[in-house]
């Protein structure tokens, strides 16, 4: 194991910081507010995320660290060691999620949990689930430095397999499918081999599963993934929850012509009727009051060729709004505009739903919670729903969940361009600790 | 060989229709209007149509006689039987080409060509080219049923591998270049080989090369492979001209962008633009006077997946035009568009065309002398491009040419549904051959 740079950097500086925590301590007291956790050690928490592309970082400030590779496998080595450090007792549960544990001191109060993930898609950036792992160890780190005992006990969870789709969470609601252990995953490793590799066990993967009311609260900070902080240069996104998602296939069905003898009057082109949707799908989802997205993110012309009136139009459309019922708003004005398009071009149009996530709000407590996490700190903050989809997501089956956003540079993620300065990785931080520790005093 | 029913219903009915021209004749002559010529036997060109299907019928009203295939070869060798017994000197040329001659009474004059060709696409229908080459062949059997001499020689041409990009009509026009001779055709064979199946030989395919300015004119009588004549009821197309092609790559590029997390309103999202552009393709077409044409026939969106906003769209644009300047003006329109939209989008544009073929107008006098006899025979007429590219579209470059059209039910082509009635395709073949008696005459 290689020496922990980091750590010896807080040893070297600890002192220093907690001078200046104690000073703010002791302001809030002065102010009759309650007394306020120290503030995370910033250097420390970037050194952390920045140590973590030893393992599998490609050299472009991008990472690769597939679920179950190697680079995987160290990089949870390097995790484990970082939580005990934090006086954390580390395991592996059965679906092969990392678990670092810390007691509390009432003992009927049920867990809080803290926790992202780290691996990668590949080729990807060195910030998504790595800020809210890294932050989640610092906080953990910050605790015991400053030997700040919690009323419930604390989880840190690192979840395994976010990226090919949420395996480790979900397989603590149960809802890891027999047939997906069969699928190979990016490294190679079909997902069954790869919960042995981690230290689980495939065949009693169903044990993992935690009952619902297990938890006090999970709290999951991330960064943004879009550029929405960024644009409003704000610095804390309080998310309202994971959009729910609809995906659609669309057929437009026309007439196929000869592009040379048949006149513009007569056509029945489906390419044109599509292009009217593509539109149509566009507007309504941007004009609506509310932040709902639509996309055609796929189209093909039949049969395809330069000199042929396209017959027949294969697209996909996809909606998302926090609320399922949003989508169906958003669906219903789509659903409208085709059949007027239907009528204008002489086509029939065909709109049949292949997919359906269900949206997860966060919990209206726990958006208070952290907004006045971020106001106490003075940061900037909006309210402002999740696109992507999240561990979260799979956690809100167990009790309630909040989840902190912090800017990325551009909205690019998925991508070694991806990035979050390291002042908003550490105000993402101190308002993940600020508000466990809230959480843990209500 | 086997017997030749068609010829067979004409030497029993001859006498009875030879009756009712020359009743023609005399009415003609009556009127002080010059003599017309016969009309053609209607139901003799429509049973030689019918005995084509022997070759390559696909029993469903389809013919698959692909260009040097064995039912091509035995396609040409009935063709053979079938000008011989109109007095035809029947010969192969170095290209490859059928073709019957007849001579003329001057022997200073040009010979006039009539003709199409026979061969099929894969699946194809049994009226493209065929009702030409029987219109044809009903031409010279009416000439020699009442022995009619020319002043001009008569070549009647069945030019080879039309479908597979006009081999035969390109080769007299000195346009077939060296490496097309490898190309291996539908029928398996490449065209050297195919050349030398029909008769030709493709290592002196140069000489078939025949000179600007040594013909009469060429007159081509085709199935029209749109909808316009049926949809107008009209009995004859005159045909103006074969429209010039131009067909371009279209890449618009926007911003890749997770559908999820980017808001509707900071998306640059290439494939919304790519339907404003083909929206804008088919309204500038439409709108602009004129019978020009605009297809976006192809469309890929990248990376086309159903959850990512698109970054970029592949397209096609073609725009067909009698007139290469018309082209022009739908282009620059189209163009003007695409600044437009990219202004609006946030994206970029680029159009690189990547093929061309240049308008093939057909000889004004021929248009007049196509319509006059039309109308001479009562047939309602219209003039219009054709959309398709032809034989003709070759032989404009040695002399004037005239083409012919008959309508096509549905405008349906390329497909064992392509139909042209008994009725239409008599009346072509009686417009051929007044024509061409007209021509001479001038």
């Amino acid at each position: 194991m290689l020496p922990d740079s980091p750590i010896e950097d807080h040893r070297r500086f600890g002192r220093r910081d907690f001078l200046k925590r104690s000073a703010a301590a002791a302001v809030a007291f002065s102010t009759g507010f309650p007394p306020q956790p120290p503030t995370i050690d910033a250097s420390r928490v970037n050194a952390i995320l920045a140590r973590f592309r030893r393992f599998g970082g490609t050299g472009d400030g991008g990472t690769t660290r597939l679920a179950y590779s190697d680079e995987d496998l160290a990089g949870r080595d390097y995790a484990t060691g970082v939580m005990r450090r934090a006086g954390l007792e580390v395991s592996t549960d059965l679906a092969g999620n990392l678990i670092g544990r810390r007691p509390g001191t009432d003992p009927a109060a049920l867990p809080i949990i803290i926790g992202s993930h780290m691996d990668s898609v590949p080729g990807g950036g060195s910030y998504d689930g790595q800020v809210g792992s890294a932050a989640a160890f610092e906080v953990a780190l910050t605790l015991a430095d400053h030997d700040i005992a919690l009323r419930h006990p604390l989880e840190v969870i690192i979840f395994q397999n976010e990226e090919g789709g949420k395996t480790g969470s979900r397989a603590l609601v149960g809802r890891v499918y027999a047939f997906e252990l069969d699928i190979v995953t990016a490294s190679g490793h079909p997902i069954r081999d790869g919960i042995a590799r981690l230290g689980g066990d495939p065949a009693r993967l169903a044990e993992a599963r935690r009952e619902p009311g297990s938890m006090a609260g999970f709290l999951e900070l991330h960064i943004e993934q879009g550029a929405l902080l960024e644009a409003g240069g704000t610095q804390i996104g309080v998310v309202e929850g994971i959009v729910g998602i609809r995906r659609w296939n669309v057929t437009v069905r026309g007439a196929q012509n000869h592009a040379g003898t048949t006149p513009m009057p007569l056509r029945r082109d489906a390419l044109v009727a599509a292009a009217d949707f593509v539109r149509a799908a566009n507007e309504v989802a941007t004009t609506m009051p509310g932040r709902q997205v639509a996309t055609v993110g796929r189209i093909e012309a039949i049969p395809g060729a330069p000199n042929v009136v396209p017959g027949e139009v294969r697209a996909t459309l996809e909606i998302r709004d926090l609320e399922m019922t949003g989508i169906d708003r958003v669906f219903t004005g789509i659903a409208a505009r085709a059949r007027t398009i239907e009528a204008d071009r002489e086509v029939a149009i065909t709109l049949a739903q292949f997919y359906e996530s269900l949206a997860a709000p966060t919990d209206p407590r726990f958006r208070n919670i952290v907004e006045a996490a971020a106001a106490g700190l003075g940061y900037s903050h909006t309210r402002m729903p999740s696109g992507a989809g999240h561990d979260a997501q799979s956690m809100a089956e167990l009790g309630p969940v909040g989840m902190i956003f912090v800017p990325s540079r551009a909205g690019i993620s998925h991508s070694p361009d991806e990035y979050t300065a390291p002042e908003d990785v550490a105000r993402g931080a101190n308002v993940l600790l600020r508000s466990l520790v809230a959480l843990d005093g209500r």
